[in-house]
């Protein structure tokens, strides 16, 4: 029996990998990591109605200590999220050193843990010009090493490394993801504030799959076209 | 201007590493890991102590998800710590799944944010046979994946990977380490108990060395012989 611990925030990202995982492994737990950044409130609440909707087990991790030691304007301790496009002058702020590793790395002595063969992670090609750690150079040894340093018993999969987020809008479509629960902004809130990168990074992401995003009325899509465009 | 950020315990082995580190960097910066063992307390108060001794910044992490979610009787939540010889088959349970791993992330993160170029783990040859996450088949990718997952900024160094506990204590002499004041029985509490398969590893060491145990008092050095002999 296959089992998979899956790295789970309630974004879009994610959210598109875990239906992957529903329909690919017997068994499927989440684990989410709240790392007082400006936007864990509001994805934690969509990753924990989603794993109602599917009866999924989803345990909580806080590191606080993220957040009192660490420099990153994606932090509360932090300053303003940049706004604009999801390029490398603008973001490389927001950069939270080291994330992945440490997530995957709690992740994975909680895989041993619960006798999951599998953990799980979405980091994807469109972050890999800010974000180091969710590059293929990085999940190659971090593979390596979680094998070796579980004794062989958790294998990390990163299936989204290669993909635009089109393209995880597309994986997350064909598997029924309710994409239209998951959370990107990156400033927290009610809704999404369109301005931020990322809020700028999903409605390409869905334009360019000709869809709307579900996520949002009409007249707040309008409104994300307008300053997608503004920016690009 | 180097500058490295070492994993430090408080027990034998890292406080060697410290005082080696002193000696080779220009700065040195400590972090402390409680993650709720049973001898989390004894340690960290050693650890504060040698590093006020040498003005050294020690940082604690606290990470109390560990001993919630994870199984080993090294942990509070676990059953009682083995006794006897430092061996396979009677330590395996005290194994808490990928802790190097998860401390090495940790501290990789922090690292980065006060622009540390290196971290430094003890992790030694004669912790391989019983924890995966010790062997040299770990630390090789983990190398990587923090070098990359830093952009090319973290650098880790393992340099007791392939040394014995009583080349440890040689190394540790050969640098004034005050290895008198450094904590390692798994049992916690004022004293060491002398009877877990860490102090009887301990003993091994000195007597290898010629050397009687610098933090016990004569009559405990005795029983802890007396004891060694009797498992080994």
């Amino acid at each position: 029996m296959s089992k998979v611990l899956v790295v789970y925030s309630g974004g879009l990202d994610s959210t598109a990998l875990l239906y992957k995982c529903i329909s690919e492994f017997d068994e499927v737990e989440a684990i989410n990591f709240d790392y007082n950044s400006k936007h864990n409130a509001s994805e934690r609440k969509a990753a924990q109605k989603i794993c109602d909707l599917e009866g999924i087990k989803l345990t909580e991790v806080n590191m606080p200590f993220i957040n009192e030691l660490f420099k990153s304007d994606l932090l509360q301790s932090g300053g303003d999220i940049p706004e604009g496009h999801y390029a490398e002058d603008n973001m490389k702020s927001t950069v939270v050193p080291f994330r992945n590793g440490i997530m995957l790395s709690i992740a994975s002595g909680y895989a041993e843990s619960i006798d999951a063969d599998t953990i799980a992670i979405a980091n994807h090609f469109g972050d890999r010009a800010v974000y180091p750690d969710c590059r293929q150079e990085f999940v190659q040894p971090m593979i390596g090493a979680i094998l070796e340093g579980t004794g062989g018993k958790v294998r990390l999969i990163s299936p989204f490394v290669g993909l635009t987020k089109a393209q995880i809008v597309e994986v997350g479509c064909s598997h029924g993801a309710p994409l239209e629960l998951s959370w990107s902004c990156y400033n927290g809130g009610d809704r999404p504030c369109l301005k931020c990168s990322t809020c700028a990074e999903r409605t390409e992401a869905f334009l360019l799959n000709n869809l709307q995003d579900p996520s949002l009325s009409s007249e707040e899509w309008e409104k994300a076209i307008n300053i997608w465009k503004k920016y690009s």
